[in-house]
């Protein structure tokens, strides 16, 4: 079993409705330090095991058809593989979509 | 300015009816390989500066009182420190809360 991260972000100059309330709401908790809040999706995909470049493109395939916007929304694929000595997973590669 | 991410996520026990749903769907769409989607929530925070473990308790103590409902959710946080000399950051640390 392979595990892939899809994250999904609204693209820069889009606004962030949900972003903003979080960024109002933090100072009424104490919170001074905040400059700027940015909400979106983390999607954890348990995939059948293939080689990592070929997990990277589907995951593509997957955000570009069904878990992103892309009009509005960018995207970013991260490769879990799980390294046998480590406890969990390492990042094989993060490619900016 | 000081960038960290905030990763808040179901916990594996609890039912993730949004992840099931896109699970369902991506077959359909001629994805085969899928044998599991959990969704959730990302949030990009930019903090005034401060050194990383303050960074990283500024951003739990968010997590815990607004960013995740942790009867039910796990987060992660990843403090981003900008490197000088390579494109973008690079995570600090990333504790599992």
């Amino acid at each position: 079993m392979a595990r892939v991260l899809v994250d999904v972000m609204l693209k820069p100059e889009i606004l962030d409705p949900q972003g903003q309330a979080v960024q109002r709401a933090l100072p009424r908790m104490g919170f001074d330090s905040v400059t700027s809040v940015r909400q979106g999706k983390r999607f954890e995909l348990e995939l059948e095991d293939a080689d990592p470049a070929t997990l990277q493109a589907t995951a593509e395939a997957m955000a570009e058809k069904l878990l992103a916007n892309t009009v509005i929304e960018d995207f970013k694929v991260t490769v879990l593989v799980e390294d046998a000595g480590a406890r969990g997973a390492a990042p094989v590669n993060t490619e900016n979509a």
